[in-house]
């Protein structure tokens, strides 16, 4: 029996119920998709996540580079599962898991569960650099997206009143560390508004001194692609004055400088984080947390060592002869999970009836910019230039959960492609730094 | 000659120019309307903003309510006078004006100028009354929208968690003071909410109990139009269930109980400020701003008693017999004053042959929600209801600047037509309370 007294439990408020209770933390892609699958006649479902929306990631690096509104990538949770009786939504950010007393503990009190279902996502790896951790901009919710947009507005505001050379050179110089899809998208993203909108608005500034960096440690872009698809992000991020240095690493970062491998020195106050994810594991059941810090799961998603336990998505760790690590973490592997396990646990809790998960990849993606894009489907068709870029734009507009979502991101992605504009180049709110570590507040805040 | 080193103005960067210079500031309707009209081959022009937005303010409480994107009533104000040549945007918050020197001071540095036009609007007058400005939510600029956006639902997150009947009335009570346009609209706004989204939203609260104040000191809504107009206000509220106070004042509010002059209590966390405004006249040429913080102006706007200066729009009181105290402090007002200054500055500086500012009164409007409006053409026609609704949403289109923001606009009030949806309830960033008094931040950064 459980330690925790009622009162304790009381905070979070959800009615007693005769049918057992899944608790799934989360509202991504893989725990929105389970939400949405699983039977509530047969279950009470509690959806938990820190926030009131579904953030829809592959988007976000439009809303940093001025795009898209924040508000066209995120889905109330609370709207989408309108429709879904005996369902119980709560903005609450998880922190620990008790298995044996089948408790989560949260910042807004304690939940009993029956079943557990951990949809925590991702966070940016910071590879334990405290300096990077402080000062580079991660690119995982919508609050970094928004940061990193007011940060990249106010340097051109800054300068504008600079006379010294050098120090405008430093405003102007934006460093991205890191070549999968989101270092290469923030990077031609960057391109396009160095192109075709900012000389616009600063007819003072000689725009060609904005340069940008991507720096990557493998020798090339993509490498979740094909070396293709790798060997085109980069033709194409050429064409854009991007300046590529792959097989290289940053080093440090004091906020004014970056720092590569080989001693390169980058004059720079706004460096991009996309060089990598964690998974978001919450404390408890340490013991079967993988180094990057995702749950080991058996074939049918459950956490092993653990009755009634289960991880999905980024936080999962399905290790097999295929994916020795586990998976990519990627959408698609979440919401297949998800569909799975949701069906598995409609047919009841016996898992002798329940079916093995199988990765079915049908295919990756990454967008440069304006007419390029390289696509990969199923593993073996591999597009590239205009039509990868509309089957992208295509794929993202069906995916997006929203029906009015969709048709604010189509008007927009219209208006830019014949305007050559970016609409939303706005400061809402002024991006200051803080001498708060912004990591130390994600981690205990672990939700996605 | 200034006292001012070269070193201390080169701070604010403008290149010196042949042309005698105007710098303008504030970026609302009047200050964007004179940039627009006036002739730089005539002057150099800067203008002065501390946001980098033009703010629509007339829809600030449709982005308060869930029912539009912050970025779609803010339009980028570099974006807008792209083709203007010889023109000049800094991002600085205005200080302070020395007549004598001819040089404003601003929080990036100082600039000097050979003519100023001060269109700085107007702030949220709290009647020096320190609770009030710290705890009340006031709406005149995007982030005051947005937070009281993630307060409402933030109120709604908590009030599932509560099982104190009393708590959770206290976090279902909204009291708006003013019945003005903008008390007005709030209140029907959240009338809306109450009936045909939350309910959706939120299965567990019993919505009745959701419950909207509104606290007018007159006698009547809407006192700037006809009382007609006001009294069909009044009973569109009343079918919102809307609480109506008239001839009441809201006497003291601590965070948790707002207190009437009658002694009455209600219990509410959240109390919207919609009880007037000031003008947001700036330090320097005390002697002639009035009791209400607006520059005297003579029939050309310009300040009285200092040459060179001029003030359009809210921050501008002209007075003659028809307007005693001044104009309305109004759009139309600001537009109508730019237009003439700018033609009468574009014939040259000699006053002669200037022609004399003449208010045209096109009317006024205010909606209450769904099909219900009222609208009040030269004065005389008056429109109620669905009629008058279509004129104000029309109205509103045409005005406001940028076209993707028409487009953006009109496609969420058709979605929210159809659908009695609003798609943007996200608590993007959450409200929190700050111990900082919000009103002193306004005071020290006094642009619109």
């Amino acid at each position: 029996m459980s330690k925790v007294s009622a009162a304790q439990l009381e905070k979070i408020n959800i009615p007693k119920s005769e049918l057992p209770r899944i608790v799934i933390i989360g509202g991504g892609f893989g725990g929105m998709r389970f939400v949405k699958n699983i039977n509530t006649k047969k279950y009470q479902v509690v959806l938990l996540d820190r926030y009131n929306y579904h953030t829809f990631q592959p988007l976000l690096y439009q809303v940093a580079t001025a795009g898209l509104e924040p508000d066209s990538i995120a889905g109330p949770l609370r709207k989408t599962f309108q429709q879904k009786k005996n369902f119980y939504f709560r903005m609450a950010t998880a922190q620990n898991v008790d298995p044996v007393e089948k408790i989560i503990t949260t910042n807004i009190g304690e939940l009993s569960y029956d079943h557990l279902v951990l949809a925590c996502g991702s966070i940016t790896n910071f590879f334990n650099n405290a300096e990077f951790e402080q000062k580079a901009f991660p690119l995982k919710q919508l609050p970094h997206a928004l940061n990193l947009r007011s940060q990249i507005l106010q340097n051109f505001e800054k300068a504008v009143l600079k006379n010294d050379e050098n120090e405008v050179q430093k405003l102007l110089n934006y460093v991205i560390v890191g070549g999968g899809p989101t270092g290469v998208e923030v990077a031609g993203a960057l391109g396009e508004l160095k192109k075709h909108v900012l000389p616009k608005d600063y007819p003072e500034l000689n725009l060609n001194k904005m340069q940008i960096y991507l720096v990557e440690g493998q020798e090339r872009l993509l490498s979740g692609m094909s070396q293709k698809s790798g060997e085109k992000a980069y033709e194409y991020l050429k064409k854009f004055d991007v300046n590529l240095y792959v097989g290289k690493i940053v080093k440090s970062f004091d906020g004014d400088t970056v720092i590569l491998n080989d001693g390169m020195n980058i004059p720079s106050e706004t460096l991009i984080w996309a060089a990598g994810v964690n998974g978001n594991a919450l404390s408890g059941m340490e013991q079967i947390i993988t180094r990057d810090k995702r749950y080991l799961v058996n074939e049918y998603n459950k956490v092993q060592g653990f009755d009634e336990v289960y991880a999905i998505g980024d936080v999962a760790s399905m290790q097999n002869k295929d994916f020795e690590r586990g998976h990519p973490m990627l959408a698609p592997v979440a919401i297949q999970q998800a569909n799975l396990l949701s069906k598995n646990m409609n047919k009841g809790m016996n898992h002798e009836q329940w079916k093995a998960f199988k990765y079915v990849d049908k295919g990756t993606m990454a967008t440069v910019g304006r007419n390029k894009a390289v696509t990969e489907v199923f593993g073996k068709l591999k597009f590239g230039g205009f039509m990868a870029w509309l089957m992208w734009m295509f794929v993202h507009l069906v995916l997006i959960v929203e029906f009015r979502n969709k048709l604010v991101i189509m008007s927009n992605w219209i208006w830019n492609y014949f305007t050559y504009d970016r609409g939303t180049r706005l400061i809402i709110r002024p991006y200051i730094k803080k001498k708060k570590k912004p990591v130390e507040e994600e981690k205990q805040k672990p939700l996605q």
